[in-house]
């Protein structure tokens, strides 16, 4: 099969070896798949993953190990990327996306979805519903970790929220936090995206600082991954508010942790969310994920398509492998 | 000016003194405003109100009683409908629809909005953006009140979560619960309210059991406002769940209290909301109001308008009174 695979450096190969499954695994079809920065960051070194890269798809079941799960041939699905093991304390706890055995696809020990083929535990899938067309269904994977949120913490439609980074990932948190009724900003370095934010009533800030005596925000989302990112954020929180961390960072970012003391922060980690409600939110047309696509490749052409990625212009990249 | 008035029978007045406003208060002429559940029960005695009716409107500030409030006139706005007293304990931390000298538009000491003016303190104003249209913004207060409910619990994408009656606060509420990405049902007596809320992507249900060993949801919020519906609605939460209760209840209902301390049921009582989140969910356009309002009504047909209110069939009923 064709796949994207980054070895030190990334390359296309025509002739890998399809995925083996093994019981309780599907073999998927990929039809479309989205670059997020992740890809782009194990590229530049980060997890020190070897393999096929892409973790968000949206695919075609075409072959399964266990003849109970037949059904789930031909349907067209997604899958959450976390292949747990199901039987340690984590996975009993129904913490399975903290399971400490885990794959993860694309990024940790199971090649990824820019390929045609990838395997997965039936588990993880998600049926697509028929009125979700694949260029939204490839956005469920980080519409969840979105909504991952909204499982943490309790935003109440009289908070005032901020999302700090209008990449790929701020856009789509303001789009979901703006459902909640709360007032929603949106801090960013790209004045051309305030038109599409503030026709959803988000608010674009080029540059935010309080003022003496103002208040801060009730809920702060750190979106930018970089240490200056990271302040901003925390400096615009009031006290006893909440910062959400939803990136992750090159080392070991400086931190003036005593400021989040004196403030009482309450800061929460936020990584992979759910995907059933993911769906549900675009089978409601309340989430608009077309705008965010700025280009669309062929799996042939995934080094042009990662080279439009790392462009400052792009917001999100897709590959269009089977459909 | 006009007035609905009930005075122990309803009837329209056609020279009823216009209120005179009190400092901090702005003298508002009325636009447009709907009749709800209250309304109609007041009329067959609940809360012993006597006096002119109505307490959802959209309306025009003409008067101030104090200059420095001159900015609002001329403004169009929605008014939160508790008038507190602004220097008790309760009003000083910050719950001033408890406050205990408070009065209610149109429900409890103070003459309400199916007039050709209210007064209201200036503090319980919120402007109309000029993109939300006056049929939509009288849907503000009951909007707000559905908003309660998220604003005192937490609840979850993941949740599973069921509306119990099928009137215009159940329509309104089962809304604004699709905005959390959580699964929702209505459990309904009127099938031809399924179609309605199906485009939502809410389930309708006319009946509702759990067979043995069924779980039950982890959220149920009551709008029937009778014993039975309290029961069904109760019998239809897990253990450990939240049932909320969004309506008032005739007299005292017979009510089998050990089910809920056998199934730990957390209990949660919910009345007025926030309007400006309600507002700013209309701008968004994330609430479809309009296919909720089944007649309008000019003030001078109040009478026909609460006959229709009555009505089996009706949802929301406006009256239509200065614009």
């Amino acid at each position: 099969m064709r796949a994207l695979v980054f070895d030190g450096n990334l390359k296309v190969e025509e002739q890998r070896p399809a995925p083996r499954i093994q019981p309780g695994e599907a073999l998927i079809e990929v039809r479309r798949a989205g670059i997020c920065n992740t890809d782009l960051e194990i590229t530049r070194g980060y997890l020190d993953f070897h393999g096929v890269l892409g973790h968000e798809f949206v695919g075609t079941v075409r072959e399964v190990a266990s003849p109970e799960d037949k059904d789930w041939l031909g349907k067209r699905v997604v899958g959450e990327i976390n292949a747990a093991c199901g039987h340690c304390p984590t996975c009993r706890a129904n913490r399975p996306t903290h399971c400490p055995n885990r794959t993860t696809l694309g990024i940790g020990g199971l090649d990824g979805a820019f390929a045609d083929y990838l395997r997965l535990p039936v588990v993880n899938l998600v049926e697509v519903p028929a009125s979700v067309p694949d260029e939204q269904a490839v956005f469920t994977e980080p519409l969840a970790a979105s909504l991952e949120i909204l499982e943490q913490i309790h935003i109440r439609p009289t908070d005032r929220t901020l999302v700090v980074g209008d990449g790929k990932m701020g856009l789509l948190i303001s789009q979901v936090l703006r459902l909640t009724g709360a007032e929603v900003g949106l801090l960013g370095r790209h004045p051309e995206k305030a038109a599409l934010v503030e026709r959803q009533g988000v608010t674009f800030h080029q540059g935010l600082e309080l003022a003496p005596g103002e208040m801060g925000y009730d809920v702060v989302v750190e979106c930018t991954g970089n240490g200056e990112g990271l302040e901003t954020a925390r400096s615009l929180v009031r006290p006893r508010g909440t910062l959400v961390l939803k990136s992750t960072y090159h080392g070991t970012p400086s931190v003036p942790l005593s400021m989040y003391v004196v403030d009482e922060i309450n800061v929460v980690g936020s990584r992979c969310g759910p995907f059933a409600p993911a769906l549900r939110l675009l089978e409601r047309r309340l989430i608009d994920v077309e705008p965010l696509i700025s280009a669309e490749f062929s799996l042939k052409d995934g080094l042009s398509a990662f080279d439009a990625a790392f462009g400052k212009g792009n917001i999100k990249v897709l590959l269009k492998v089977n459909s």
